[in-house]
């Protein structure tokens, strides 16, 4: 029986991987993607993850979301320079759910079995208005896993990344509320980049998932060289799809069972994920946190699942 | 036409005298009651509203909302020192509706001929939370009055009142989204006392809403005389249907427009509503805040209404 | 025996009119005056300081003090538009001391007998370095009398007033420092007002210390009523010198005993002076803080000593 | 000829060891200890520091400095079960200077050549304080060389260590001053452990300075196998003396030049080193920064240098 997951996506470059890895592996069965702002305006996400869809073919329903931040007035650090305002391929022909990702997200769990991984690759703000607004769904969540903060590394400030940035209130309350938890911070997935080689490669598979990846990916890699280098030149990493990975192939990733909460008050490190590592709070274990990536199957993954 | 309003409610005490005013006073037709968590558990907001509605013999729908704060783990600070765990009137025969809060003013907002004033008189979770999933409704709401905030006056803290400082970031929310907007702060509310003698008064009047009255106001002198004593004791405020009062009669309060915002930050402010009093800050006014209101003439449209 | 004290100026035009009267009254003897940034330079506080002295004939010790808060890198919001780079008098003949004044306040207060009041005008960073560096000295100080602070008032924003804003650290530590402690808040200040008839009595007066006092006014009146006018256009509190009348007319002012601390961490509230009027806190009193302050004999003893 | 160094202490088990080593090398002249409150009180630390000099015989000036921190009123979390009240060696003999760490810090860099290396090893109380109050000693510093902060690893809470967390604004007045500066945190000293073999070594050694290193290691290892064990048990992190090591040879630890901040405003992050590993913040580098160190080079200068 494959796995029944719902994506949270602010798609961007490398949510529309994980939408189409999720979509297109047999051992996955993608319900629902809800989308949020954050890389885009949330009404661009949406007609990006359609995009996604219409391209390679599939039928899954899209949920709106979030436009605006849990606390505050707006996202803060779009990324269109990285991302782009909407993804290079054609306009969607298919239309949204009417109903809001928030109802979506309440209404699905509150009648779930227990079954689904709900999967937030953008910021955690639809997650976090549904379980505040019905708590009741929490012991419904399989799993969350994650993309978002960082340990050693940052990218929107030293001590942030941006998922969590834009809304580390929604985050913390992602965090604190007793769902078992996978994260994968860019710790992890900087330790599995794709390169323009592997482009080529996609490029050659020739399929429409296939072909879309190698062009998200090498806007990546221009705007990676050009913002944030990666030690090798040519390479990105491609945060999201991880998380659809470590479902089909858990020990993809490595991670520690720690203390991780948000910081949402510092003048620096606002949107910090504070990862307990060296067991100094005295607090129980509540995150599964990656801080290494298999770089190797992640890229033999969406090659064997995009042919 | 009498007004059309909805009350928001952490009912309490002062919340109870609030609902009846409404729902009895000729100007006004009370459509609903919505609760949220804050003086007591939400369950038992709830549970009083009903009360209120069973004992003065009228049938308003109420829908329950928001148990947690937006973006905090659970509402700090309750009153059950001085509002008791639940009203002391009989328990409810009516139930309240099944669609939670935040749907019902999303629903009801999206529909309205913009003829609606929302009263908040709890913590502004449920508000919040509407404006953010939907941020459509805003120029549906015909204008906001709530009682909230100090600016000479704390209660909670020096700085802070309850409502605001039990959700300061949902208050922050509600300040700054644009609705027209008339705030009761504790700077009008402490200016317009109800007294032992007045609850004599009250319980000679009779009627279930006046002996109610009588029965809720002597429980809070009891309670401000031991843990906050006014000027004079044997005296209350009583906060919430002052937001009621002034729209039968907007002269009964005195208001200055300036702009308000709230702090969510700080060490010992954290809820602090911040009047710009001075005009220091050279932002646009927003908010229309009472800093007086006449007690006599509150004093009398309870005991008229209740007559 | 005239009470003697260590005035501790960002001089200023308020501060200019402060040292005139503890110089030149009967019942003060003016041991010394420190300087500390704030309203201008360090610098030009020293520079200015003398020159108030020269002016006026008297010979009193200056020692310069800090030009960088406690704790960031420079004094916020200076405030020339309204003191302007120098004192309108004719530049100065003598010279500041090379003792640090932070040294001399250390060095002063060790070998006092406890009669020493020290009444800090501008910033509080010269007092809370002494104190940090040299605590015995807190027993050694018979009282501190502080400009600074508002409760229902703020300059330099709605909730703080300049002395406090540019080093809220610094006036944190002076507050829980344990010296008996008078503060004159804006809310005291801005009750004795002195206007432009005022200034035509000072000129006619004609002494140095009367004539110096119109100019200074005079350019704090053209400022306030351009930036922050006063209910009646063509007056100005005059914030420091109510520090010394009221160490010769205690009754010249009406203070409460209360709780007293300085928010150092608010996004809008830092530097903000919580006043625990209602007594919501549960803390000690520890300060003396005047809410009003009686105009017509504040201006009298102005005049009066200056003649 | 060899280096002049001033070294700042908590003494402290490590801070003893880098005073040993200071005052021991050849190629470094010690040419004073100023001591500041932290791992223990004080005096404490300054009774400490005088023993050690005494039990190895050496005259080197002792100054005591701050015992309560920059802007807060005491230093939290002090490490007595770690260091003991008391190093375990005999008590002093020697004495203090009288004059304060932070008058002795201000007189010596004013009249310096420039050829005085700073090496703060507790928190930088005494150093802010001097530079705040005499900025111009700031051109006159050498170099600071300082432990404390991490980047991967925190002591005391997940994000902060010690000597950072007990005075944030004073590490923050620091790494902003401008000197030239190289930082060790706890990345770099937990890279050089000592081990119980490695003390049975010094204690075989037989000299006052090796034995007095293996007492204080032992009793550190104890202390760390018990609250914060090291992968090995056993070992302990050495920190300080690694300060003075990498002035004899440069290249016993690792650095990137890099932009350096201390957060003093979060909830859960009060006290970080901010490090902009990755150069996401567009500031200049400030501080050199060690990531790596040599042990068994470590470990041999130790040795040769108390033989």
């Amino acid at each position: 029986m494959p796995q029944k997951v719902i994506l949270d996506v602010d798609t961007g470059t490398d949510d529309a991987v994980a939408l189409m890895l999720a979509a297109l592996h047999p051992e996955i069965e993608l319900i629902a993607a809800t989308t949020v702002g954050g890389n885009v305006p949330v009404e661009n996400c949406t007609e990006n993850t359609l995009r996604v869809f219409d391209h390679i073919g599939v039928s899954i329903p899209v949920y709106e979301g979030m436009g605006v931040p849990l606390a505050r007035s707006q996202f803060p650090r779009g990324s269109v320079h990285i991302h782009g305002e909407y993804l290079d391929i054609p306009p969607s022909r298919s239309k949204a759910e009417s109903m809001h990702a928030v109802d979506y997200l309440i209404r699905t769990f509150m009648k779930s079995d227990g079954d689904i991984i709900l999967v937030p690759t953008g910021s955690m703000t639809n997650v976090a208005m549904a379980i505040r607004q019905e708590p009741r769904i929490v012991p419904k969540i399989r799993e969350i896993i994650f993309m978002g903060g960082g340990h050693e590394i940052g990218n929107v400030t030293p001590s942030a990344e941006a998922n969590i940035f834009r809304d580390p209130e929604a985050a913390r309350v992602m965090v604190q509320c007793g769902v078992p938890m996978r994260m994968l911070p860019l710790d992890a997935t900087h330790k599995a980049l794709i390169s323009t080689e592997d482009c080529q490669a996609f490029r050659a598979i020739g399929t429409p998932a296939a072909v879309a990846t190698a062009i998200f990916v090498e806007r990546r890699i221009k705007a990676y060289d050009a913002t944030q280098p990666m030690k090798r030149l040519g390479t990105t990493p491609l945060h999201d799809p991880l998380c659809i990975a470590c479902i089909i192939e858990p020990d993809i990733i490595e991670t520690d069972f720690i203390y991780v909460d948000v910081e949402c008050y510092g003048e620096l490190t606002r949107g910090r994920t504070v990862c307990d590592t060296h067991h100094r709070s005295g607090k129980e274990p509540n995150v599964h946190v990656a801080f290494n990536a298999d770089e190797a199957r992640f890229r033999k993954m969406l090659m064997d699942t995009f042919s």
